[in-house]
């Protein structure tokens, strides 16, 4: 443990730009030490407020609104006498499977809960801290469809599935591996996590995701884990963070309560998310749909304190709206970003690190329109203050579809969101005085010194953007970014080299997995 | 005068989502009135507070700064010996043409600003209020190239420049008509500004902006505002907003001062902004970027109050960066952003109107990387809490091209910001809590009563996103957002019907700009 928090400290590159301008040291030490690790942002440590839209006065209204639905309305826990039991324990009140919670019940679980948490990956390099002024962006979860131009639309595979790891581990922006990154339907339902978990472990070294699908998935992803760790290392670290979702309105299932108990004992993380489409799981309102996602979220985060005081947990909010016509969810409107702002100063007052956001939208293609969504997404998550983005890169068509190309353009996009979270540079250097000094009235600045010493540095510079003449844009064919980010991803995914990893601990996982896998009939469903 | 500012209260539509719900009421005014114009948005009244980054240590630090240069540096007013003399009366230090300005002169000065003014338009339902919370959107201004699907990208005609008027007629989100929606080069180069102020003035009855090409083309288009308003009207209300830029660093030149002084002089409003590539003509840092265009509006401002005390100004930042590679600006990069946050709060300390930011990109096609620079622009545009944004649609190419289709794109994207401004309902109606006591745990609210009453207006509705499932939007021929923007701005153009104009004044205002245009011989340079 010395070590790796020895040199976590002294690698603790952080705030966009100062970490981006200071990566030069890091990189050197890596190099030095053969990591073989491509250049990485670590994590966003920001340096700008959050955008605060909502007053005390109106958070509170929100908050005691969350405990009449508590209160009044209450929880169903399903298929699961054990967590009633425990409720009842803890002085709820439990009706059949409906849990009433005395006010300030949950939020008083929730104190356990730490504000801030280091998630470990396999290279101690690439831990991430999740809470606080952190932010941390992983790839797109769940879609059983990727799509590229040659390819178009198709069920996702295994192949896929490394691919969109081997891509999130090369993007400097990405800081960490995700969970199921596309859902590689060519393996039975029962035993794709294997694969899974044994795909970010083996083709990355960044820290991931386990399996909640089912509570032995679970314990197995844990398993896992402990192979590459140590089981020492994982039963008092936190080396996973996995995605419970409620059963918006207000229900919890067994399977994802399963997952949460099986992680919590384990001290891994859990993200407690109440997934709502506006107007068919909660109210069409942002505030009513902030009132009970508030109330789920509190609801489940206390439960996780029931199982372990101090497991380490995170507020989750994902909601849409939907289309009038056709019913679908919609992304990058308006209220989405209401509730994402409100939500995130509802998960500071409570003290617990936030999930929202991300580069969500609803377009078919990686065109204009899913540009708009995805930024009008992704700039409320950086300023709202989100601490772990899930679907920070690749998320197409609602989630349904796992986009190669739009992959490398989100992953350009999270790297302006770092250098924008690194803030203004106020220092002397910054001011600039002596560069306008230097030049003075009707001059130009190109040859002076300042600009000299700072230009390399001075900008943002996109992987994706076109900023050649017209004339030679279009010599080179004309492309759009769409056709400039299917060449980027190939030679991306041409360029990848995998992380070392013990040869020992790789055949320690892969006779996990032979065993296991053996041990149980295929299924499909 | 007393009936317009009757018909302004009564009709102050004001914040996005409860304008836009109260719309039925202005509409239906409208209609019975036969005005003929369509559903529009008012301007924004932002309900959200600005999004602060910096302190007020900082900002002072800024200012500052900016009060050295002005001190130690100085100011250049080129080719204007009445300016220069007018300096040195206000107990400035003239030397040569470069003016320094004793420590708080300039800011002295400015205070006579309004702080906020309207705008008159013809149409006064369309009248704007700029400054205070509010944000209005104009058009694109200055391309010298047009750009669509079929036609590509080629040279602006007039016949170009009054689509682009109708466009913005017609677009429910913008709210002014803008000035140079793009250059009508077929038409003499000392001659267009006719033809321009023209367009604007039968085509619309939105507010617009003036020629600021020449001194004389600044009184021309007084002149044909005052056969629209009426001579005493112009002179003690402001019916034009006009461009004045800054030749930076650090000077201003004859031509502009020219303008800026007819304007002043008739009580029309000027933008004074220094125009910036960030490396070229400012130091490459955000901070020195900002100090700069501090000092630059300053005095510009500061001037224009020697001109006529109490002449409505606002203050304008335009920055950009520059691409490492070709030197071409580019833009939605995080360096302007944050410059555009900074100068936000340095024009609310001072007092003044603020004018930045819009729909800005460097991309050749309204693609990926045209919506995702633009959105980083607009986003910040909105939030920095920018009073009169200048290219809020249809900015192709770095300002080079006008789109049609990007138009029509950036249209539904202010949309999105106008209701986003409107920020939470927080009414019994918006919390919800009848909705969640009818709906509980498991169910759905489709059916629910408060969604039922509350679903037509519940969400923004693009007018651009497809939201189709795939096999529909597949059946419908698979189109990207540039495809079916194309087929929205030739409906819109097809929908358009001009508003009323009084004959007698249009052919008051045919003969003068007869009269005018023989009395010169054509110019094309």
């Amino acid at each position: 443990m010395a070590r790796i928090s020895e040199i976590e400290d002294a690698l603790s590159s952080g705030g966009g730009r100062r970490g981006r301008r200071a990566g030069g040291g890091a990189e050197a030490r890596r190099a030095k030490r053969g990591g073989g690790t491509t250049p990485k942002n670590r994590y966003i440590q920001r340096q700008i407020p959050p955008y605060e839209i909502l007053s005390e006065e109106n958070l509170t209204l929100i908050e005691e609104n969350a405990e009449t639905v508590l209160q009044e309305i209450g929880i169903e826990f399903r298929d699961d006498p054990e967590a009633l039991a425990m409720w009842r324990e803890a002085g709820a009140d439990v009706d059949g499977e409906r849990v009433r919670f005395p006010r300030g019940l949950c939020r008083k679980l929730c104190e356990t809960i730490p504000s801030s948490f280091t998630q470990h990956a396999r290279n101690p390099e690439r831990s991430v801290e999740i809470g606080g002024n952190n932010t941390v962006f992983a790839p797109v979860y769940g879609p059983p469809f990727v799509r590229d131009i040659e390819g178009g639309r198709r069920y996702a595979t295994i192949e896929d599935f490394r691919n969109f790891v081997k891509l999130a581990y090369m993007a400097p922006a990405l800081h960490h591996s995700g969970g199921t990154v596309c859902e590689p339907v060519d393996i039975p339902v029962n035993k794709r996590h294997f694969d899974m978990v044994y795909a970010h472990l083996r083709y990355s070294d960044l820290p991931f995701m386990g399996s909640v699908t089912a509570p032995e998935r679970a314990e197995d992803s844990v398993a896992m884990a402990k192979l590459v760790f140590g089981e020492d290392f994982v039963e008092s670290n936190t080396v996973m963070i996995n995605l419970i979702n409620a059963n918006s309105p207000m229900t919890f299932d067994a399977t994802m309560l399963g997952a949460l108990k099986v992680y919590a004992r384990h001290n891994q993380a859990c993200i407690v998310t109440p997934f709502i489409l506006s107007g068919a799981m909660a109210p069409v309102t942002p505030v009513g749909v902030m009132t009970q996602t508030l109330a789920e979220a509190l609801a489940g985060l206390a439960f996780s304190q029931l199982v372990r005081p101090g497991a380490p947990m995170v507020l989750g909010s994902f909601a849409s709206s939907i289309s009038m016509q056709s019913g679908a969810p919609t992304f990058g409107t308006p209220e989405p970003a209401l509730v994402l702002y409100g939500m995130a100063a509802l998960a500071r007052r409570l003290g617990v690190p936030f999930r929202s956001g991300g580069s969500l939208c609803g377009s078919k293609l990686p065109d204009a329109q899913a540009a708009h969504e995805s930024t009008q997404t992704l700039i409320p998550t950086l300023l709202g203050g989100v601490n772990f983005v899930l679907h920070a890169a690749g998320w197409l068509e609602g989630g349904l579809v796992s986009s190669y190309e739009k992959f490398v353009i989100d992953a350009d996009q999270l790297g302006m969101m770092q250098t924008f979270a690194g803030g203004y540079d106020l220092s002397e250097n910054g001011q600039a005085m002596d560069a306008l000094r230097e030049v003075g009235p009707g001059s130009h600045f190109l040859g002076c010194a300042h600009t000299q010493a700072n230009f390399e540095t001075a900008f943002y510079r996109s992987s994706i953007a076109d900023n050649n003449s017209f004339e030679q844009w279009e010599a080179e064919g004309a492309r759009d970014a769409f056709t400039r980010a299917n060449a980027l991803y190939k030679k991306t995914l041409a360029d990848y080299q995998a992380p070392a990893l013990d040869p020992a601990i790789d055949e320690a996982l892969r006779a996990f997995i032979k065993e296991r896998k053996d041990s149980m009939p295929d299924a499909f469903a």
